[in-house]
């Protein structure tokens, strides 16, 4: 499955986007993580997307271990789950920046102490949150360069 | 442009995919955030995708604010910086659970700092580094029911 549509990319956030980069999955996602979604029907009824769109949908998301499926019932993994962080960084992107008129439909709470997720990153050395303009990537193949910045 | 795609969907992470939902979107942006990239011909050379769908991303992007135009030149704004959070998410998440075979081929340091950054959440009110099961999306319209978990 790897591999094929981004031949010349190697890079990890190119390996995910073959599993979440078509256009319904991080929605599909969402609807299983935040809505306690499983079933075929109410993916379907709630995006209202095209049934075949859904159904190859869920079935790249079981091949590559993001759900497990029993029956017409299909359950996050661990993996799965682990894509909060993306839709959760996605969506505060789109708050800030496409705003809904009516202001943001909903806010990610930190369960039990109710506070407000950010979507900082956070440097694992100096633990301050670190802004956009402050992050590098660093290539670890010895033969490239190190970025300019 | 907004509410074409997803016409059942108001959530700004909806909203933000109809602007980077695009398979190549993100990729795009990651070289011109990571790899400093602003000209049509390197884009292309680089991620071997086809003119006309890199036209139509780079098009997109700058009616939707994430690029200003000069000429064959293609420079982030600010908004278009600020979807490094999302590109570091993603690509740690295909660290994790798609791995390449050689190990990561890049990671994301805090400048000057050199730490690596982490994608985890940060809640504002508690400041703990927050994991995927202790989120919830809570409805900010009074109408809606708060969710289960």
């Amino acid at each position: 499955m790897l591999g094929r549509t981004y031949p010349k990319e190697t890079c990890s956030g190119a390996r995910a986007l073959e599993i979440v980069g078509e256009r319904w999955s991080l929605l599909i996602l969402r609807n299983a993580i935040f809505r306690q979604m499983t079933r075929f029907t109410d993916f379907q009824q709630a995006l209202g997307l095209a049934p075949n769109v859904l159904q190859s949908c869920l079935e790249l998301f079981v091949e590559a271990g993001l759900m497990t499926q029993d029956g017409r019932e299909y359950r996050l993994t661990d993996a799965g789950r682990d894509l909060t962080s993306v839709i959760v960084t996605l969506t505060q992107w789109g708050d800030r920046w496409v705003p809904h008129p009516e202001g943001p439909p909903i806010r990610f709470e930190h369960t039990g102490c109710g506070g407000t997720l950010s979507d900082g990153m956070v440097c694992s050395a100096c633990q301050h949150v670190v802004e956009a303009a402050d992050v590098q990537a660093v290539s670890l193949d010895p033969g490239q360069p190190r970025p300019r910045r």
